[in-house]
């Protein structure tokens, strides 16, 4: 089963937005184990969107349309797409319909250009998934098909998942179930993990299920991904449950979530769960912590606050790292304070160390990093490292 | 002119990396006045390469193929070129040394692997901008060309505006200069700049040079696009001054800035121009605005800091935020105190409803906001319009 994508819209060659949606889909696919080899941008234009789906189809068996379906001129999705399909725009009144009620319930006045949007090919039926007032088709040409998707991502995504997905299953005669398990790790490097996960990576290399990938993100640390597949959803979710214990056992506290879960909101749940607050000394990090914990924690309930400015005291990083948590911690009464302090020159230790501390109801600990001297990744860096360390000593 | 770009690497397809440099190219290409019809993905495949390559040529005048220049046995664009040229690959003396001293100089060993990027294919020739190990190439076929730029941003963009952009307007016999300026604009809808500068573009649109576009771009407001295409830079420049002239005089202090200056940047040098410093009473922006300030001003020079926390005092949201801005000014010691605070259920006023204050060295004054009551989209609206009300209040 190869499914291709077509992504339409001349302000993605003019570079005015960036084509993620090909991407996403792309990733989805292949978790469901469907190959996608082209992946192709056109602009608004009739002879070169048709002669790109046309390419398409004769190459794979699926081409999702992304973009064009839109209420004006520009968005020729699909009467491009009814010439292909050697058919006729007719209006579905069904599609009206959910149009109409779509400007209703928001008290908005409809315009008759919007009705456009109810002119489906022939032939073509429309995805259930209507999330706006675009519908996304099913077009089937021949054995091959054509879906046509909005390029909104929320949108597009819905039907997506709802409707294209599926029906490729059911096109490619694939009926396992193919389930994802993502384990966020940080503090060891790619070339670490490879080292302490090689003897299981080459034993499921020779079983075949479950796969592992590792998927370097920056500062967001190491993605192992766990995809199993498998005939029903309970076999798939036991062998991802078995394969997570493996893998935390060979990697300890390395792992710090699993899926959405990021270094903020597992540190955020850990001192909800032990009933403390945070305050931050923000000298290295420059508002960065504040910023992300406060994305979350906006009301600020957990995490309380942070003081913002340069670094003036005196004394080693060290010194210095372990006196700022303190103080902050008391300053904003909290449970927790955390710090940090980059080494000076006239310390002798080497550019990019830096003193992470924290204090814990009136306990404290620093250690020392290396990290890039780099300014902006220097404070990147802190942030997560801090987090870390907090998530460490929260856990033992 | 017409020129592809293929963009190469089969963890764009699976959706581990966005394509973003097919977008910036682009971008740049539109700005040169040269089409560019089609961007194609396609993944690390001899054989979907070659095809993919040799169809853009049926169809472009030039090619831009971006990555696969690695030194592993997944990069294989070089090889797959030499095949659509019907050569073969030669060792480049001069490239294997630049090589071998871009290890020294750091030095670092030098695996064998590194020299395959060395291998050119006969009939090409090296483009000399080469800030890693990979070298660009410049390949003729023909009248047509292909052109292959490593996948890496820093080094794709330097081999592009040093070497493919001048070449392609030579081969395209275009001698005129084409030059951009992006008039940077806040607190003004698109409709309302359009209506302000209606008459101008409408002027503009008979003239035929420069030209103006708007380009919303969220929280970074408003961008004026202007181009202008001259026989020589000279011109240029003087028909961009003059049309910036024009155009600040109908939208006054709307447009805060030119090109890369960001509200932050503008910000800053205002303050620093008036022997002024700054402190942050971050409620409502949770140390956002500390960390967009402090990645500019890193060591806190103008930026002295600010405080994070939640809004505990009482009284009116006006009240609070004049209250707060005066107190951060005098506990850090600045000449200006910025602040926010937002309005409470009983205080009668519709949800979104935010005063923004600032404290200029002992003058105090708010303003009411509307934004949205989303918390995420509150505290980046925030920031922004506190940092244009003090721009504001500093200009006048």
């Amino acid at each position: 089963m190869r499914c291709e994508i077509v992504a339409i819209g001349t302000e993605l060659l003019l570079g005015i937005i960036v084509d993620s949606n090909s991407a996403w889909i792309g990733e989805q696919l292949a978790l469901a184990g469907i190959d996608s080899h082209f992946q192709v941008k056109v602009g608004d234009n009739f002879g070169r969107i048709e002669a790109t789906i046309r390419h398409a189809l004769e190459r794979s068996d699926a081409v999702i349309c992304c973009g064009g379906l839109g209420p004006t001129q520009d968005d020729i999705t699909r009467d491009v797409i009814a010439r292909v399909m050697g058919s006729e725009l007719r209006r579905d009144e069904a599609i009206a319909e959910r149009i109409r009620t779509y400007f209703q319930s928001r008290g908005r006045a409809m315009s008759q250009n919007n009705l456009r949007q109810a002119e489906i090919p022939a032939g073509a039926h429309a995805i259930p998934q209507m999330p706006g007032t675009a519908a996304g088709l099913v077009c089937p040409v021949g054995d091959k098909v054509i879906y046509a998707v909005p390029g909104v991502p929320a949108e597009m995504r819905e039907m997506f998942l709802g409707t294209i997905l599926p029906d490729l299953g059911r096109r490619s005669g694939q009926s396992a179930v193919i389930r994802a398990r993502v384990l966020r790790t940080w503090g060891m490097a790619e070339s670490g993990l490879a080292e302490v996960l090689g003897s299981r990576v080459e034993e499921l290399d020779r079983l075949g299920n479950p796969t592992l990938a590792f998927q370097a993100s920056g500062i967001e640390g190491i993605k192992v991904r766990i995809v199993a597949k498998c005939d029903d959803e309970a076999a798939a979710v036991r062998i991802l449950d078995a394969e997570e214990k493996l893998i935390r056992g060979l990697l300890g506290d390395v792992v710090f979530g699993v899926d959405e879960q990021t270094m903020e909101t597992v540190v955020l749940d850990l001192l909800r769960r032990q009933g403390l607050t945070l305050a931050v000394a923000e000298t290295v990090t420059g508002g960065l912590m504040s910023a992300r914990l406060s994305a979350i924690d906006w009301a600020m309930e957990t995490f309380r606050g942070a003081t913002v400015g340069p670094d003036a005291a005196v004394g080693s990083s060290e010194q210095r790292a372990l006196a700022a948590a303190t103080r902050v911690r008391q300053q904003l009464g909290t449970g927790v304070g955390l710090a940090a302090a980059a080494a000076r020159p006239d310390e002798g230790l080497p550019p990019g160390a830096v003193f992470l501390a924290a204090d814990i109801s009136g306990t404290a600990r620093a250690e020392k990093f290396m990290l890039t001297p780099d300014r902006r990744r220097m404070r990147e860096f802190s942030v997560i490292s801090l987090l870390n360390l907090l998530r460490r000593m929260l856990s033992a």
